[in-house]
């Protein structure tokens, strides 16, 4: 971390700086745990979205990955990702633009309903494998496991569909996010990989000929002693961890590798508390609780010669309106604070926070760059009129 | 509104959508309230933060707009917005890019630390107004409305700085965005002017030759039956309002102009819900809290021939992931929703989910841009290193 003036002076306004011995760290140490246990490792690439840090999972063997968006996997697709798991159910509008990546990688399907499968045989120009989404308990997407014959009639479709393979059966146990800890954590991920080889043995059983399980999510596969029974994971938060993952004892204070850099313009020493230039949309609003149920939104953490240093809940961000953050912190450290100094921060959910950028200071010293998802999300149909101002209204 | 499925093709993943009629219906509004009063109207673009929408309220006499970033200003100013006020504790660390917009525009700023001042005085390359910042009970930022020589003090620093003229004291009574309802907004804002009034008063008795008086925030604007004792008014969030708006009763549901278009990606009859391709980095996790204290991120609204329709409680966005939404929704209109089709939802706080985005479509058939927040902050100092993403780590 280069703690000259000149570094300092190039903070103007909020900026996500990245730990880059913690990242590469964190890569090394979620690959080694694959390759151990001898699985694939298709790390999700939503949490960082950029092409410089995939090219450190590169470096660690990754030849597979996940995204969440459409957007997602053109943006990796151009950079030279080939194999691409799209995890998200299908969304048929975007069918043209999924072929027009045709040329540039193999992207792989989820599916949950029938009508999804029908708008894939019907639209797709070039073979698919899909995977269908399986539900073990977030409730949020896939069929219930527990429903074998509408897993294998979906199974039987996506193979009667010429350009489709039936893949496999990929899951999301979300609900580990709300684990007392690792030991939580860790019960339910064997629970997941069982209820997934249940599903698996009964397609295998009734003659679909090979099915793959997928598993994603950071607190399962950070802390699983075996991974048995499983073919490929897809965790994504570790890359950066955050004080989610933290206060779940999935991470160490030492695994955090993202920060946001908000220079102080208030300061209120007759209520503990600084204002900072960093509010919801620069953070998100995501929040943990901490004392007495208060949101957290951040904690400080400190800067040192060569990266990030102790995590400091004393300095705590616990309010957020459009551009504000309120921070409090001791009185001590408020006679030491400084109108213009810049305080790093560690955010509640890395994911949300990195999304509100298109590019990383890194403690190397660097700028890196990442997806615009602002700019991702503002393709129009040309169909549409665009940049008619005058004649909107 | 285009009902042909040319224009629904078009939605081919979140795109926020305005009602042209109730947009314009709004800053008509409120731009006549402030008319009938007397008051000067300086209505804050945080929440549109589109040169298109601004025309509106040129149309509407507008002269003299508020702006919370530097980045809004410029936005602004290039847009031939010369009479700006920006209304956060100026980031000192942003003076450099304050001095390159001395051509474009008046820039208007506020302090409410001496350092700020000292920095401001030292700094700034042309003449500025500046308002002392003041804390009507809020507690974000501002010197305590009860500290009036602290107020004072800063007033004569203000004064004694070649370049920097004292205009005034500002408040966000933000408090009152957690009003029980329009009495209580009212009272509250009654109050506010209250003790704005008494600190000019002190002011001018203590030889400070004149003190505008400039009050923020749409709950109060919005309800408000006396201006008297008020300059100006710097309302932002009427332009589209949003549930928190509507939840206090400060506005009708007919005055809600800003939804997000998502497509449905899954279909869960056991448990009457949908997921959307729409999740907090379309939405924002801003929430409100509905029955038994679930959360509510947006409910869904009916789109008609002629713009928006009815408000729908009972279809629910009560889920937020990355990317998926999760939606509650009756029997009955689950079994007619469709893979595929699009839902409009109007969200908890329309300023961060417009932020989230680069352009709106309109129910007048058109598609507007807006700033592009993440470009905006993607800014760097060309002292750093760009684009070396090979070297960063």
């Amino acid at each position: 971390m280069k703690h000259d003036p000149d570094f300092l002076k190039s903070i103007h306004f909020p900026v996500p700086l990245i730990d880059s011995i913690r990242v590469s760290r964190n890569i090394r140490m979620m690959a080694a745990r694959a390759e151990k246990a001898g699985i694939f490792f298709r790390p999700h690439f939503k949490t960082h979205q950029s092409a410089a840090i995939a090219g450190l999972f590169r470096k660690a063997g990754v030849t597979g990955i996940t995204v969440s968006s459409v957007a997602m996997a053109r943006y990796f697709a151009e950079n030279n990702w080939t194999d691409i798991t799209l995890a998200f159910p299908f969304n048929i509008r975007e069918l043209d633009e999924l072929n027009r990546l045709d040329k540039l990688a193999d992207i792989h399907l989820l599916a949950d309903h029938p009508d999804t499968v029908n708008a894939l045989a019907d639209g797709v120009t070039k073979p698919h494998n899909v995977f269908i989404k399986i539900d073990t308990g977030y409730h949020r997407s896939g069929i219930l496991w527990e429903q074998k014959d509408a897993i294998l009639a979906l199974a039987r479709r996506i193979e009667s569909a010429g350009l489709l393979t039936f893949t496999g059966i990929l899951t999301h146990a979300g609900h580990s996010y709300h684990s007392s800890g690792p030991e939580e954590a860790a019960v339910l991920f064997r629970e997941t990989i069982g209820k997934m080889n249940n599903v698996r043995d009964f397609l295998l059983h009734s003659g679909i000929s090979s099915c793959k399980i997928s598993l994603g999510n950071t607190p399962g596969c950070s802390v699983a002693d075996s991974f048995d029974g499983v073919d490929e994971i897809r965790p994504g938060n570790f890359v950066f961890y955050d004080l989610m993952q933290l206060s779940m004892g999935i991470c160490g204070e030492n695994d955090l590798a993202l920060a946001l850099l908000c220079p102080v313009c208030g300061i209120y020493p007759h209520r503990n508390e600084v204002v900072i230039l960093g509010g919801a949309v620069h953070f998100s609003k995501e929040q943990l609780r901490g004392k007495e149920q208060k949101p957290v939104f951040a904690y400080a953490i400190e800067l040192t010669e060569t990266g990030f240093g102790s995590l400091n809940r004393e300095i705590c961000l616990t309010g957020l309106s459009q551009e504000h953050g309120i921070v409090q912190m001791p009185a001590k450290q408020i006679q030491k604070t400084r109108i213009g100094d810049v305080l790093a921060f560690v955010p509640a959910h890395s994911c949300l926070t990195a999304d509100l950028y298109a590019a990383y200071l890194t403690t190397a010293g660097g700028k890196i760059s990442r997806i615009n998802s602002v700019s991702a999300r503002s393709v129009q149909s040309p169909a549409l009129p665009e940049n008619n101002d005058s004649v909107s209204f």
